[in-house]
């Protein structure tokens, strides 16, 4: 994407990576302009986002829902529920099996929130029988929360197991689904979803400047007074929303515009589900290309989402990732470092604009590069 | 800058607000690219980025200084040294005269942290002595907090006596200088500035999704252990920045390409003293038709900056904001409502990719609406 030899490019460099993604040209085509952010034509797009948010979500205000876009990464919208949500004496119990169920933990250690973290292999989904017995045992926990697809390893977590436990026992759900939203069909009755959080630059395939939640009005209303936080008061946030439109801080208003794009992209394409097949056959494709290169997955395919795949370094003590991934770049093509502590990986994404041909392009160029560097795989 | 008419416009609207600002179209052109957020050619970026910031502030790593870059708003950026650089038994001093030392304020009430508030009126300059007082009689205070150019009046704020007479106090001193950097020459030695924070999309004219601290580095290290939240841990953003060049979670990408672009417009124009020529040009413009038109000034010429200034309502009662504000955007022109809670006034900013043209344009805007309302001024 950037010009570093004396001849620029004249593409980018395809991103297989968990965002921020490649997008469309018209997605970053919207971001030409300039509009003020408190200005009632900006605030009518604001608006449009918050609605079609809920109706992708299948949800409506009429339903009781509410979205509310905050500034920021999808992390800043992950601890605005916990900072806003959770009220002095309540604790969560995290289900974790990656980095992100970890990050959650450690957002409520800055915050001093009493929690629990219910750990299962970075390999195995999270643990609904063991959500039982701790919400069974500690009437203390008033919040759960997990992650619905963990990018550490593109592992798929059972929330709606997960969500049926949690509100039988009468305790409220919070679910990152960061990188499955819009992508991945999820019911939020069935699930009993009371916070959703995700963001821009994931499966809706804008331009990363802002996260936003999908929530329980009810809910929501009931934490006033709660917020441990300015920037991150969700109920702030949604207060204002409500007083004029307008985000109570200055919006990244040109994210904004593109996102809007995106969502029109999205419909184009058929909605959630034809988006999420597009990425499935990516993902198969991908796979089996490896496969047939020598690449190992880490997970067992009946746990693998079809947003991010983790590769097994090869064996071959020639394999150096750096080499491997410089060389990848050189040939258009930047895949993702792996995240995961139980084994040395590389990842590579399946979603933004990405398509069968893009797949089988770069699978073209890993074996390439496998030839030069000579791997034995 | 939105099509609702059946007829698209050919340009933007202009906008005459604090930010986000009208910016050079090749500011909004470098955002046509999508960049890998863990990539190297990015992380050069992110870098350089952090480097000439640093170099426009007239600072330097080798003197002791560090520039962090952190997701979301300005307020984003106050808040996060709030939450990481004061200690647990810290207390800060506002001093205020305006809805962003007010916001101070609420900051730190959410964050429980002790505090007490400074007030003069809107119109009055931060007073020295009375901070002078506050110091000597008040041992608990840590910190003291101010507004350079607070743009509830566009009333500029002396940060160098506040930050004389707390430095001899032995206090640390947090300056938000949001709508000032970039624009108002700030010497960080002479006002012994231990903290300063600006935002990507106010002088440099940058677009917005990130705000930036400039900080003493022996400070920032010392505040180890005390963030109260993970997002806006300012100091653990330092050290990802410090570890692999990267943004700990995901950057918004496009804001900073455009960024880098406005950084080369700025030296382009001849730098800090140059821009703040142009916008004092600009604001001096507007003064003057304003007043020929019949618009009085909020604040005395003295204490009034050349970044935005407010206008008072004109006593006709003719006179509707709303619809005076709807008239001039139609005619391409988007001014800002007014922020002040002892007057009722309208804002105009000069800053952004303005020039004196484009103010006599607002101009005779003005006076056509000032006619079609028939108002008596």
């Amino acid at each position: 994407m950037i010009a570093f030899a004396s001849l620029p490019a004249a593409r980018d460099k395809l991103l297989f990576t968990p965002g921020p993604l490649t997008t469309s040209l018209f997605v970053k085509q919207a971001m030409l302009h300039d509009a003020g952010s408190w200005h009632f034509e900006f605030n009518a797009v604001v608006n449009e986002i918050r609605e079609r948010l809920l109706k992708l979500a299948g949800v409506s205000r009429a339903g009781g829902y509410e979205c509310i876009l905050l500034q920021g990464s999808g992390t800043f919208g992950v601890e605005a529920v916990f900072l806003t949500c959770v009220p002095p004496n309540g604790k969560v119990c995290v289900v974790a099996n990656g980095a992100y169920g970890e990050r959650m933990a450690r957002m409520l250690q800055h915050a001093k929130i009493d929690h629990m973290v219910l750990r299962t292999g970075e390999d195995v989904p999270n643990d609904p029988a063991a959500l039982e017995k701790a919400l069974a045992s500690d009437s203390a926990i008033t919040h759960v929360a997990a992650v619905h697809c963990e990018t550490t390893t593109g592992i798929l977590n059972p929330i709606n197991e997960l969500g049926a436990i949690t509100k039988k026992h009468q305790r409220l759900f919070i679910v990152d689904a960061m990188s499955s939203f819009g992508a991945v069909p999820i019911d939020f009755e069935e699930a009993a979803i009371d916070y959703l959080i995700a963001s821009a630059n994931k499966c809706i395939e804008g331009v990363p400047g802002f996260s936003f939640v999908i929530c329980r009005r009810a809910v929501l209303l009931a934490c006033e007074g709660w917020a441990r936080s300015l920037s991150l008061d969700l109920l702030g946030q949604w207060k204002g929303f409500e007083k004029n439109g307008q985000f109570r801080y200055t919006p990244p208003t040109h994210s904004l515009l593109a996102f809007r794009q995106a969502l029109d992209e999205l419909d184009g394409e058929g909605g959630v589900r034809a988006r999420g097949a597009r990425y499935e056959r990516n993902h198969r494709v991908l796979v089996e290309g490896m496969k047939k290169l020598g690449f190992r997955s880490y997970l067992s395919p009946d746990v693998q989402s079809y947003i991010i795949t983790s590769f097994r370094y090869p064996s071959d003590p020639q394999f150096d990732f750096d080499t491997f991934y410089r060389s990848l770049s050189d040939k258009g093509f930047i895949i993702y470092p792996g995240k995961i502590s139980q084994a040395d990986t590389f990842r590579i994404g399946s979603i933004g604009r990405l398509f069968e041909s893009d797949i089988r392009a770069l699978l073209a160029a890993v074996g390439q590069t496998a030839e030069e560097m000579e791997l034995n795989l």
